[in-house]
């Protein structure tokens, strides 16, 4: 039914593709991590995929090399003001290009079976939230669609029909780990934080931590804001956030354990003692090769867990006290209604004055904590709709977080 | 449309049931620690269950007295000359009393949704086999019916269209991380092992482990048999046989991982590089509670799993060196045909002689080989095709490893 992109035909020059009606996918992010990572795996898939359209931010250069190596049918830059650029290096091929946030939605809204939603940012809302509400199964590894707008991405799903698969590893761990199993029979679900550069570090170390230390995380490669809030365990707060929608479960019953060798992603203990988890090296390709291929399994290039060579993996508490991102984070989401829309946008703000120095980084937690406060104590704190509403309250809250940072005239 | 034996009635006189339709349980083995602990779960499932029929080996009081505090139908010992024992100790109850391997074959044919087979030894093959042949669905405690008859036992679960639920914990644990997963995307299965008492001991001081130091296990508590299996890692290698069967998969797709803190119990590695892994605290009630109520969950009292109170999970390559029957159980599985019966009966023989102090510890794995060899010479060796053949193969190697144990007549 759909056109295959023999993305590797074999030698003999038969089509060596293991699905002889290939997966139709979009990729919304294409040049960042997560977009890179999932060129690999269609790369590796052996015409398991067809690339109907790919979307970037505003290298224009680097998406036309990504729409090339697919062999996208569309290509759409976020920045208008790449369109020439974007034009001219897709020359002479048969990709079509375009430019500006509508163009995004464009390629969003390209027939496809996934769309992998892997814009950072609130950037990423719109446009993943139109695939949504086409009916497009969504491959999400944007922590802003849930974390700013997850009562109307939920809601959305369920009215389209059609669901949100898991690209964080955490999350993709949990879904893999819940099967089929009834909501009512999970007594817990846990998410595994590294415990980040700063896991073993004193209070007053991490209060004093420059952004190059928290750049350094041990364990995964990923972009500067996600790197600062993993050495925070705000990263994890978010996450916790993202769970409670994404499986619709209550805050009670998600739990945050500390696991320096990141390989347990992810646990559900059931009603009957049994505990399922999910597991894998901290390779990003893993959770997009299981999101792309769902309920199917790819047979992947990524790096394979191994126990015996680890030897041990340890568990602890997290500590409030060192950490208080995480606590700050699970306030807001004890609290509800707009709180996780607030707390998300005032963390871009504060994480971004940290990496600009104005700001210290016990300072990140203290500035979200404030916005929340500030933010029940007016009407900012009413529960988002619709991402319009979400969208509104993210750019509010923003706004004030700027204004009120140190050294800033309006804060004085 | 069946009785509900109400075994909880709540307070105020009405049915507390979460199940209408209660489940109908057969309890083969139920004076042993499984039995033990699957009238545990019962009696806390507040209705979940009613009991058609229960069977024990010798014990007629504790027999009778599992019967009554089930609620049973019919009660059935093994051995016939309890019969009048077992006949005195249900007087005044409505519970039906019968003696002799009938019985509990019998026991095992009575109309039940489920029937646990939990009966130790070679004399839980034919009453298993029964209720399977019968479509019963089988939640499976007993090695000896797929080790010593797999094939016979796969086939005919296949023929009977229902299925083996397995108890064990590394088994079960493996069924629940395998979820719906086809066996092509499984890349390996992982079962782990506690290493046992004998998991730091040098390869001289295993040699010359007494008795109750090999009885002394770390994180079980089971029966004799099982934990001198456990000590030298034969339990393991006669668990991958059990895979082998259970699961359908070849030999080079399994593998041992010893794991001391015994909370991982077994690991699924898919091709898109995920894992999912079964846990649990070290209690037989979590699997038993699990394969009761399959695919529904049951709320439990057992044992929950604490992994920042446990700290740490270690992981390490079996020492074959040091655990010499884990490699003859596997090259037994290897070689195929018969074998894996031969090495299940060589084993009992060699373990019970290790009990009574007439071969030393590192005698049972050289027998359990020598036997293997012996069995590759003659016509021993065939695959047995029914569980007649291999009870017939079982009961020639018992005879012949008895007959050779040193300090026999025959041996010299």
């Amino acid at each position: 039914m759909k056109k295959v992109v023999q993305l590797r035909p074999s030698r003999s020059g038969e089509a060596s593709s293991p699905d002889a009606d290939s997966r139709r996918v979009v990729l919304l992010g294409a040049t960042g991590s997560i977009g890179r990572s999932t060129v690999e795996i269609i790369n590796g898939a052996n015409g398991a995929f067809s690339v109907a359209a790919v979307a970037g931010g505003s290298d224009a250069k680097a998406l036309a090399a990504v729409a090339i190596e697919l062999g996208a049918e569309f290509a759409a830059l976020a920045d208008p003001s790449g369109y020439a650029d974007l034009k001219a290096a897709l020359s002479g091929t048969a990709i079509e290009a375009a430019a500006g946030p509508e163009a995004v939605i464009e390629a969003a809204l390209r027939p496809a079976d996934i769309v992998v939603g892997a814009i950072a940012g609130a950037a990423g809302v719109a446009p993943t939230f139109a695939a949504l509400a086409a009916g497009r199964i969504i491959a999400l590894a944007n922590k802003e669609c849930l974390v700013c707008a997850g009562p109307a991405f939920m809601r959305q799903a369920a009215a389209s029909g059609t669901r949100l698969l898991p690209v964080d590893s955490e999350h993709n761990a949990i879904f893999q780990a819940m099967g089929d199993a009834e909501l009512s029979s999970v007594e817990m679900i846990t998410l595994t934080a590294s415990g980040g550069p700063f896991r073993t570090w004193s209070v007053e170390a991490i209060a004093a931590a420059t952004p190059e230390q928290a750049l350094a995380h041990p364990n995964w490669s990923m972009g500067p804001k996600v790197t600062i809030d993993s050495a925070g365990l705000m990263n994890k707060g978010l996450e916790v956030i993202e769970a409670h929608y994404l499986f619709g479960i209550e805050t009670a019953r998600l739990d945050v354990l500390v696991h320096a060798q990141s390989v347990v992603h992810g646990l559900v203990a059931f009603s009957d003692g049994s505990v399922s988890a999910g597991l894998a090296a901290p390779d990003m390709k893993v959770p997009i090769a299981h999101c792309l291929s769902h309920p199917r399994r790819l047979v992947t290039k990524a790096r394979r867990l191994d126990l015996a060579a680890i030897g041990q993996l340890t568990f602890e508490r997290p500590d409030f006290n060192r950490f208080p991102a995480l606590r700050v984070a699970l306030d807001a989401l004890r609290a509800g209604r707009g709180l996780p829309t607030v707390l998300n946008a005032a963390n871009e703000i504060a994480v971004e004055a940290f990496l600009k120095r104005r700001i210290s980084f016990h300072e990140i937690a203290k500035i979200v904590e404030q916005a929340c406060e500030a933010a029940l104590s007016d009407g900012v704190a009413r529960e988002p709709e619709t991402i319009d509403e979400a969208l509104a309250i993210d750019f509010a809250v923003r706004e004030r977080t700027r204004a009120r940072l140190p050294g800033t005239a309006a804060a004085s």
